[in-house]
């Protein structure tokens, strides 16, 4: 069925989700704050800043009002960035005269609160304005899924009918929808891997290669599931897309913002230069700070996660800081992975 | 302590292995059964066909003679390609005069007998001729090791104490060892990445992208963990260095030549073609006939393995086979990877 669907936030991903559901042959509308950018979108079906030599779909209409855009629908899609969604909650709360569904894309931790991004969200909207929300995460970047290939992704919502409703309005031939009811492990998952890629960055940065790499990752998802399982989390989903599978396309892919700026900082740059150079949010600098409070909060050992707060936060040369964790010895190693 | 060691193999792995170990200052023997090549090691301390623009150490010998090799050590590293392993064990048990600790480095499955290595080892070699058999497996190619990158391994006996003796042998700053009992479940991961690294290959050489290369190394660690839990592997062990990690390593690699015959097959090239482009022993073609007997031996649902088997042996088309497994669907995530 045709749904009238208002994607908040028009960087890549968000561009890319909002061309998708078009295609779908949904009324998708994109708000965007930035006029020139919304009208960049209607006039030149281009967003020329976040998804270079793409042509959107014609059906794809954009707005930079945030009231049209809330009126326009009952299933608002929230992808700003972490950094924006309690403001952009706040007056979306103001603006809402129905119940809608919320679905949201963002991946983070809000360092200090330690809130996952669906808490922030009911946080700041009345409870009596969501009719439900649903996460939807995995191994996704947006500059491949414009070029339409093969791509899964995970809807979860604790109600699964929800989940499957978000399935339905998104999948298609390139673009493959599951469910999971794991709300928890998803959003630590998505969340975490930004951390972990941030250090696979780092490793080739460093020239380390793909052996070293490959323990990093393993040892990464190790500690995310440590984490995630003491915060609700069932295992099972850290195996999954929205776990494993987004970990792996977040620290060997070239699209990945985080590992960019970890290949920099690795490198011998300075993060300052290297998040000028990225050019792009890179939510793991801001979600190392979150993990490495976590990792106090409910005593779980995180070796990476701290590794990198010392290089990000406390100035520690990056390859100490990676040789270190390298030469970290136990004995057996269950023992190192899982305890 | 020092120990005198014999590596049977000078492929890279072995002759990689055969320079840690006399770096680490044991009297290490590397066995080719080709003159020439020992020659070239003993003289010009060079493996230019197996590691090009490697000096290995002075103090690493080389032999063509089994016997010289046999008599050498009573630690023996068996690294020859798993194809070559029964017909090397059965000459080294006519030759043993001693009990010996025999450390393997293979990965593969046996076809029709379905046999790990290290059962093969154990129907060649006698009882009384085996002190014990620890198996070395981890995410290590070697173009990385004999650049003193930094890389784990896991060694894995279900005596402990042998895997820690064995630990000691190879552990240097660049080369870290851990160990695991779970010797079923180490043999399982290390033969069976070789299978999802083909089947990676051929979506890079699709040009699919790492969205979809990200779900298929998910979905494949998972129809690895399924049939390695019905063999009676430890589930934990698939998410170390035998399994994620050298999944990992083997699908985003180009090292990897698993990586290599696939996307050689995704660009077009026939089986044969790729092979022998690829120049050295690819093990996945092997082990992909024996995973699918596995899969239908112990009656797990092995999709990927399917397609791939569907691919190298019935003709299908690699696109074809690959579209379809991107197109499978089931309503749930849990449900497809994990049932």
């Amino acid at each position: 069925m045709m749904e009238k669907i208002t994607v908040l936030g028009a960087g890549s991903w968000g561009t890319a989700l909002a061309a998708v559901l078009a295609e779908n042959g949904h009324d998708s509308l994109l708000w965007t704050r930035r006029k020139e950018q919304s009208d960049e979108i209607n006039t030149h079906h281009t967003n020329r800043q976040y998804l270079p030599g793409t042509e959107l779909p014609s059906n794809l209409q954009a707005t930079h009002s945030l009231v049209e855009a809330t009126e326009h629908s009952s299933v608002i899609v929230i992808g700003v960035p972490t950094k924006a969604i309690r403001e952009v909650c706040k007056e979306l709360n103001s603006l809402l005269k129905k119940r809608v569904l919320l679905i949201h894309i963002s991946k983070g931790i809000e360092p200090d609160s330690l809130k996952r991004i669906s808490e922030i969200i009911r946080e700041e909207i009345s409870e009596e304005r969501i009719r439900d929300l649903v996460v939807l995460s995995g191994p996704s970047h947006a500059e491949e899924v414009v070029l339409k290939h093969p791509t899964t992704v995970t809807a979860a919502c604790e109600n699964l009918e929800m989940a499957e409703f978000v399935q339905d309005l998104f999948m298609n031939q390139y673009l493959r929808v599951y469910t999971n009811s794991d709300v928890i492990g998803v959003e630590i998952g998505g969340a975490l891997k930004n951390v972990i890629g941030l250090a696979a960055g780092i490793v080739d940065g460093l020239g380390y290669g793909d052996n070293a790499k490959a323990a990093l990752i393993t040892r990464g998802l190790a500690e995310i599931s440590r984490l995630g399982v003491k915060m609700g989390a069932q295992p099972l989903t850290f195996s999954g897309l929205t776990g494993l599978g987004d970990l792996i396309a977040t620290c060997t892919s070239v699209h990945s913002r985080n590992w960019k700026a970890g290949s920099l900082l690795g490198k011998g740059h300075s993060l300052e230069e290297a998040l000028e150079m990225v050019g792009m949010v890179v939510e793991g600098v801001r979600t190392t700070k979150a993990a490495q409070q976590l990792s106090l909060e409910y005593d779980v050992p995180m070796p990476i996660t701290q590794a990198l707060y010392k290089v990000l936060f406390e100035g520690q040369h990056p390859k100490d800081a990676v040789d270190k964790l390298m030469l970290r010895m136990k004995k057996q190693e269950m023992e190192e992975l899982f305890f």
